[in-house]
């Protein structure tokens, strides 16, 4: 397939062509900016919506409900799950991929699990990247789910418009939330398995953290709290008028534009940084850095010492 | 205080030398190189420690109960608490900091918590730097305790020496455990609260789990998992004596060494990437950079193509 070739097909939505475009970014492939340039007329339309919260909340029942809805209302989905790489257990737990595969028959669904972390960013550049070649393949809405805990929690709201933070009603779920970021992130909260004991404590609790946020500052969004059972398909179509709330919000005040310019900022930064270190770690320095590192340990020598020789010759060169 | 009566000071333990030292390193302030090139002879003596898991796990109270059984053999400890910055709570709960005041009372124990990242690197660096400082100040353990979830989980055991990781009976933690990468970064495993029921079954679950992880190389360390119950002082000398054993067998097999190179080979990394980050970003290419984001979310230009362009001129000038 040539580079054109795959382009239309992208565009034409040819599953195998966006697999291959997909490829091609997990792998820092040499025809990625050629691919992004050839595809970026074509996006722009997608809307994209985060999925996170703690292991065991439901992430990925919710999305696939979330896809069903969306469906039934005529409009395509790709999804982008994102699994931290575990050397270990070798990315998503079977049950999740399971679960995932139910949605994914359906023609106009497009379900992508992506774990590598490349040369040219981290797990979410990666995830933003996907997301580009979706919204080109003219996909109407785009969701990002995150399995597993870590940092990619936080780093999916940089990836998307909306990001909802889903939880349960078990308690010491809001401290966490409280603690790991997980509230300065959330566009809404999803208070998941709600037919659960200490489903209206939870609400509550998570209403009485979120209004000490509250600024009144003029069009301000302030988060609500809704409540699912996403087994049972009970919420969803709440969850779906709160998006279309959201994201109405985001395009009368301007916020949208915003946090797009935003997302691509972030993504220059780190295309920078990586062609940065590409330049700089010669098999010269590296060697340079590897013949330091006992002196250092020795107390003869200092990294910040090593680090600013280093950066010296780069620049004179 | 001039540069040299702080370093003298620092080495002497000097509690406010110490807290002023650290305190430049947080802020990225000038003097930081050359507090570091007066004080590497001085270290490298210090053993380091970190404590992690998930929230509940107890890390606390073992951070404490280590640093008593560690006072009890004369040894002195700095203790650094790592809280990812949360806008949101402003750090540490509470709790958590009431309980480390029971043993900062000593004045063999010196406990810093650190919440802020940087321009030159990420919090694992900041922590990492502290401990140099605590190092060259003569105590014989530092330990790292994380508050919280995220990446600082897995970070601090870039940090550390030896990597403690602290789990509790309820089901699902061991799944969670697996998902979010700490089976990887574990050189053993604390099941706290074991007088709770279910303990036997986690500790046998996470034996299984870890079975498969055993690839019989020469030199293999096999994690181990060891009961405690912290809140009663009930198996701490038991994390000790595990504590020592891997000390001595990365002394034995010469991976103390490559630890700790390794270390310092991240750090320089994290230096360097941050030095060119700050030479680049001129205003000038602010400027370019900002000017860019409408015609890329337009689709009339990419990300990539910026970056490119950018790194161009920069090597050239």
């Amino acid at each position: 397939m040539t580079q054109e070739q795959l382009t239309e097909r992208v565009a034409a939505q040819d599953r195998r062509a966006i697999a291959k475009a997909i490829t091609l970014i997990e792998n820092d492939s040499p025809g990625t900016a050629e691919l992004f340039r050839a595809l970026a007329p074509k996006g722009g339309r997608a809307y994209r919506v985060g999925i996170t919260g703690p292991p065991g909340a439901g992430k990925s029942t919710i999305t696939s409900e979330l896809t069903k809805a969306l469906r039934a209302q005529n409009k395509t989905v790709g999804i982008i799950a994102i699994d931290p790489t575990s050397p270990f257990t070798g990315g998503a737990l079977l049950g999740d991929r399971i679960r995932m595969q139910a949605v994914s028959m359906d023609k106009g669904v497009y379900v992508r699990s992506m774990a590598t972390r490349g040369s040219l960013g981290g797990l979410s550049a990666k995830a933003k990247d996907a997301g580009d070649i979706l919204d080109a393949a003219g996909f109407d809405y785009i969701l990002f789910e995150t399995v597993g805990v870590g940092q990619s929690e936080l780093d999916i709201a940089k990836a998307a418009d909306t990001t909802i933070v889903t939880l349960v009603p078990e308690s010491g779920d809001s401290i966490q939330a409280m603690k790991s970021g997980l509230m300065e992130i959330a566009d809404f909260f999803v208070l998941n398995k709600s037919d659960r004991e200490g489903a209206d404590q939870a609400v509550l609790a998570l209403k009485t953290i979120l209004m000490f946020r509250i600024t009144h500052a003029e069009d301000e969004w302030v988060p609500d709290v809704l409540k699912t059972v996403a087994s049972k398909a009970i919420g969803i179509n709440e969850v779906l008028a709160e998006i279309e709330r959201h994201r109405e919000h985001l395009i009368k005040t301007g916020a949208l534009e915003v946090r797009r310019k935003s997302r691509e900022r972030e993504r220059i930064h780190e295309l920078v940084d990586a062609m940065l270190r590409i330049d700089f770690w010669t098999k010269d320095r590296q060697d340079k850095l590897e013949h330091s590192l006992l002196p250092i340990l020795q107390g003869e020598a200092t990294s910040y010492d090593l680090a600013h020789k280093l950066v010296r010759e780069f620049r004179q060169t």
